[in-house]
């Protein structure tokens, strides 16, 4: 009898947990694992931001695929998808094509630039290595422009980041550890290099308790943040970004929009014809698509209602991480036809956010508020328990997170 | 009695030294000396290309002048030179004005374009440490940007050096050094990045022994340089670089361009109404100006025949730093009245050039040729020399190059 062939989409948070469950759940005569993904390596995308501020390395950020997947026990393609076709249980790649049996799909977000014209052409992301490894170096560039040019183009440094949710607020804080050293690098009063933050609502953190974004909000702004709050991003140009505010329309003259505000599930998702919920597959409570017995879908590709709030989970790595248990469990019993289909059960645990490598805040399930160290603390042990669940104790030796202030 | 205000303009090898030694010959009611540079820094021309590869980091390269200038002694000018007015003995500054009674000139070199349509415009130059930072940041940003794109664009991979004089090879084997280096950064492979250099002549290094010639090419062609000799380069567009070989145009993609194919006498020179030859003051055996007794011109602003040749002397920072010897002597016999001027009398010691980190060649007097790490023991030597010279020993244990790879 032909062994069933189980094929992961992406080697994110969810794809590559899901692979390295599986690979210890299923014996080799059980099933095929396939795992495909663009790069040959997984990254954290929660500490791209530091990446992109070129505060730390992104070699500390992304993990050798090889490091924690088994390659005797799982087939490692690295192609990118082009589409899936569900009905003819096939993946179309962009240098070949792959039958499947079972599929779990886990391609991740894009960037939502919600038409405003311009972003997608003049504004940075910080999607993967390439695109925060690109804004590290784009910073360093226009400051080694801004010296350069006779005549003095203050645009060059200024950096807008559109957007205040996690991802805005976090890389704020690293720009603000990171400025002051690029400014002895390339002898530039710190007092010229503007920080400047664009966010619709009126305070950033949408979702966290007011007293906490309060906090983060103060601890930015006394490192020389500026908050543009109830500021719509109206189009950006390669050399402003304009926004509107009471009415007003206001370009701010720079070179480095970095836009944090706003993503959606990868558009393969919703192009090869899974009914979808604003592009996302709204699975059912085992996990699986509508309409598929043999489709799983996981993290940003997914959707899940809060049964209580009627409002969805929102899509983070821990959520993710989760997921792949719940996904494993369930093909594992797929293939062994033996067990029940298990659901999915969200454990929600809080969320913590940085503020650069000395401050942060955090919103712990069950309404406690962390505040500066305690949430630095917090932060560090939630990244080091990743890897420890992923590649166990030597990879959190290689990339943990373990002095303090750093 | 009003002391003679003595002006150096220019904090160069031979601007800088002069005031080293003014500060030692003159005592403070004998005169005063004023040193004028754009920065608040002296750095090493003939290092920046390390700088320029991303081999060794600017700082290393730059002195701030207050580490060797006695600032009790003499005042500190930071500003630019518009212009120079001989007949009322007056420097046009950017933000002021200056009276002169003894000017020294050593205002350096400025690039030469030859007319080349494109390349002030788009090719990048080796001069100073703003311009050099540049270079290596661009670099990256190519790199990064690649990687970035979707489609990808081989361009941003082509390196090309145009000119093979004596920066120019050197920043060719910087270069080599730097690549791997870069694409292990960028995950880029190696036989993916060209480094491409555009002579004119038959052969690089014009003036240099054959067969030194012959060494230096083909240490960095086993490196992976190619040499495109005998081409003139005819055009130099964003995002190519075209030049003509045998009759034949032919363009290569890049966005790196590095001209170092040719240098002058800073156009201050011209413009200020000298006697100049090809835009140097072809100075008197005692360093001053034709016409002008009270105006000396060292280093690249300063022309001297040598009159068994026939052929100027080569503007090096060995001249120009015992060109500051004799200018300084000469200073102090006019302000004190004693003394005969002396004439300058070259000692020429011979020409090294590095190749990268390990391989060097040498061209030293009486004909004596110097291969590989002779050679570059020889080069950090000199280098190390300087450092003494200008600084003593405490400026030669923080800026000089005692690792013999390094």
């Amino acid at each position: 009898m032909k062994k069933p062939d189980i094929v992961i989409l992406g080697a994110g948070y969810g794809g590559i947990m899901t692979a390295v469950k599986l690979q210890k759940m299923l014996n080799m005569n059980e099933a095929v694992i396939t795992l495909v993904n663009k790069y040959d390596y997984h990254y954290q995308t929660t500490w791209l931001h530091e990446n992109a501020a070129g505060t730390l390395h992104h070699d500390r950020t992304r993990i050798p695929i090889k490091d924690v997947v088994n390659l005797d026990r799982v087939n490692f393609v690295m192609d990118t998808v082009i589409s899936i076709k569900p009905d003819k249980k096939k993946i179309k790649l962009e240098n070949g094509e792959l039958y499947y049996d079972i599929l779990v799909i886990g391609l991740g977000f894009e960037t939502a630039t919600f038409g405003i014209p311009g972003l997608k052409e003049n504004a940075f992301t910080i999607e993967n290595i390439n695109s925060a490894r690109l804004i590290r170096d784009h910073l360093e560039y226009n400051f080694a422009m801004y010296q350069h040019e006779d005549e003095k183009n203050p645009g060059r440094l200024n950096i807008v980041v559109g957007g205040g949710g996690i991802t805005g607020v976090e890389y704020l804080g690293e720009l603000a550890n990171r400025i002051p050293e690029l400014c002895e690098e390339y002898d530039i009063y710190k007092t010229m290099v503007r920080i400047i933050n664009i966010e619709g609502e009126s305070a950033v953190l949408p979702g966290f308790d007011p007293q906490l974004t309060e906090y983060a909000m103060s601890s930015l702004e006394s490192r020389g943040v500026e908050f543009i709050t109830g500021g719509i991003v109206k189009e950006c140009k390669p050399d402003c970004i304009v926004y509107e505010k009471e009415g007003k329309e206001t370009a701010i003259p720079t070179y480095t929009t970095v836009w944090t505000g706003g993503v959606r599930a990868n558009s393969i998702v919703e192009e090869s014809g899974f009914e979808h919920n604003h592009g996302k597959i709204e699975v059912r409570p085992d996990l699986r698509a509508p309409g598929y017995d043999d489709v799983f879908a996981i993290g940003d590709c997914a959707l899940i209602m809060d049964g209580k709030t009627n409002i969805p989970y929102p899509s983070t790595a821990q959520i993710a991480v989760q997921q792949s248990e719940t996904a494993a469990h369930n093909i594992k019993a797929l293939v062994q036809g033996t067990e029940e289909l298990g659901e999915f059960k969200p454990s929600l645990l809080g969320t913590v956010a940085s503020l650069g490598n000395s401050d942060a805040i955090g919103d712990i399930f069950n309404n406690r508020k962390l505040f500066g160290w305690k949430a630095v603390i917090m932060k560090k042990i939630i990244d080091n328990r990743y890897l420890l669940k992923l590649g166990g104790f030597s990879l959190l030796m290689r990339k943990g997170k373990f002095n303090i202030f750093y």
